[in-house]
């Protein structure tokens, strides 16, 4: 039962920009609506009617939730071995700066997820206001420390710290974020390989492969191109030998685009902007969108929903695979933080 | 008066495998001949039936030569300002291993165009059979002095030296060159600065805007995707809000893609790969191929002549401008080089 969708709630200045400020329109080009209307389900399915040729049955769903079971199992297990030959746990080190009380969620998701597999967390919790070298001190004392195997500096900091000095500080080795520019540099150069991969890029592509989509050769389209998400997926999509095109706030047809390709990962952070008519009839979808939108429930409450950037109702009768959201990459990205983590362990283990 | 065209001498162990071996065919795709035979000049005035509409007059030719000597006067009076602040000039280093005749030359036609504006070189001359320690000390004593503003290691390296690893210990606030992993990173990460942008790649872009040809917006096709000059490419262009498709060895309809552009850049080491039919009418076209080829002379002499990958008479019907090769980017591309070394001594100013 879904009720009204509101204003755009969360991750989303691009998306509230977008949806509550007509002058926006011109950043995604003359093919998007003046205004963007999120669907309702009711005229989702009248809208259905534009997309491509339909499938003979919807796409195959590629469950999230059941892969990630999957991959944490399978690290459960290692994790016990590095154990073994290390003498203690890997360890991830999270700084959290503030209060914002979305960080201290994800906080709790990922420090819930390291535990279930054998993990060791050290939380690092400074203050609204503390300084830069003060989080500096932190950052390298973690750097130095040898039961920590991964940190990560839990984004988006108060804005009088300095986000990127402070990302460059971690350690590339212990960067299981993977979002130092060094990693992402040889991410991006070809023969050479990154510490870590970005955990969310990294998803799509394990969620791809474990399915069995094949890469090589295929059309790719990357919907935005975020410098955490979509550049990496591009680079990474490139590294599997696709041909990449990337669709982005400049691009003229957007739709047009789209729907030349066989495989297309949306990371806009609009709800629904990718319609089934943007795709071609087979495609395979990977929502990276995770919007948290307001919904009025019939007795007038207000509760807040996950949406992803693809129009599902549409996509789903277009494409050939798609993930949900939620229950799609989400659940993945926080076992590549895992496996990140654990990796670095080994190294570690190697090193020693 | 061209002779009959031969083996590609140069550049090339991918052209020379390409032209060689159609084992290599499959890397190109199911579009491409099974054996490439470089066009002669009577065969190319036939194929031009091929391309697209023809424009009213051929292209306009982008004039690297020209716009290297404006760029290089500009530069030779920004380097006396320098000095003066400076105490000095602005200094290149230059490292080279071994004998390679190709790598001399490179390194006389650098130290010739750093003397014309006034920028001091230093050449590091190494034997062929030197350690990886010894060239560790030699840019680790360049990293420290600071008469140095910029330091280029003269690629390739002897086998036996580890590329990668030489490259990562040039501290990337000289790496003039703009290969360090960390320069390339804050190349992709939107919101960054790298300390420098690789020569070549920024050379195509300069061309592009010297040229007042309009970037935002507009598709784009890199052809190749070598880590120092397509990957860097798509990224510029990116930055420029371009929309971005890179086609590549595993790409199965190069020609198609490419015909979808409004700026083509061509990257690959293969002479003529990019015909005129694989042009949109009044696509802007960037030439950053430089194959040397051995010719005959009608008396039987061997010549050599640098070739790009375009198909140069084809595309220069169907194209709305273009780089000739030789005279197109390769003079701007040196420009670039005078142009990072000089920043790098403005950034000196700046710090001390």
């Amino acid at each position: 039962m879904r009720g009204r969708l509101g204003a755009v709630a969360a991750r989303g200045r691009k998306a509230k920009a977008f949806l509550h400020s007509s002058s926006a329109t011109s950043l995604l080009g003359p093919n998007l609506p003046d205004v963007w209307t999120v669907a309702t389900s009711s005229s989702r399915s009248t809208s259905s009617a534009n997309c491509g040729p339909a499938q003979q049955r919807p796409a195959k769903i590629l469950d999230g939730n059941l892969m990630a079971r999957e991959i944490r199992s399978g690290i459960a297990c290692e994790v016990c071995r590095v154990r073994e030959r290390l003498g203690k746990s890997p360890g991830l080190a999270i700084v959290v700066v503030g209060q914002r009380k979305d960080s201290h969620t994800f906080v709790q998701v990922k420090m819930k997820a390291c535990e279930e597999v054998g993990i060791s967390t050290f939380v690092k919790e400074l203050s609204e206001g503390c300084s830069q070298e003060e989080l500096f001190g932190v950052v390298s004392r973690l750097n130095r420390d040898s039961s920590v195997h991964g940190i990560i500096v839990q984004l988006p900091l108060p804005q009088e710290l300095d986000e990127e000095r402070i990302i460059d500080i971690v350690n590339p080795a212990k960067d299981v974020d993977g979002f130092h520019p060094m990693n992402m540099g040889n991410l991006a150069m070809r023969g050479r390989e990154p510490f870590f991969i970005p955990c969310a890029p990294k998803s799509c592509i394990e969620l791809l492969l474990r399915s069995g989509v094949e890469i090589m050769g295929k059309r790719a389209v990357v919907v935005g191109r975020s410098k955490i998400v979509g550049l990496p997926i591009s680079l990474l999509l490139q590294r599997h030998h696709a041909t990449v095109s990337t669709v982005h706030a400049f691009t003229k047809n957007p739709d047009q685009i789209t729907r030349e390709a066989d495989i297309v990962v949306a990371d806009v952070g609009i709800p629904n902007i990718v319609r089934g008519s943007w795709l071609k009839a087979g495609a395979v979808v990977v929502d990276m969108g995770t919007t948290q939108v307001e919904e009025l429930t019939p007795d007038g409450r207000k509760k807040y929903r996950i949406m992803g950037d693809v129009c599902y109702e549409e996509a789903v009768e277009v494409a050939s695979a798609i993930t949900p959201v939620p229950g799609g990459v989400g659940p993945v990205t926080i076992s590549m933080l895992l496996s990140n983590t654990l990796d670095s362990a080994k190294r570690a283990i190697k090193v020693s």
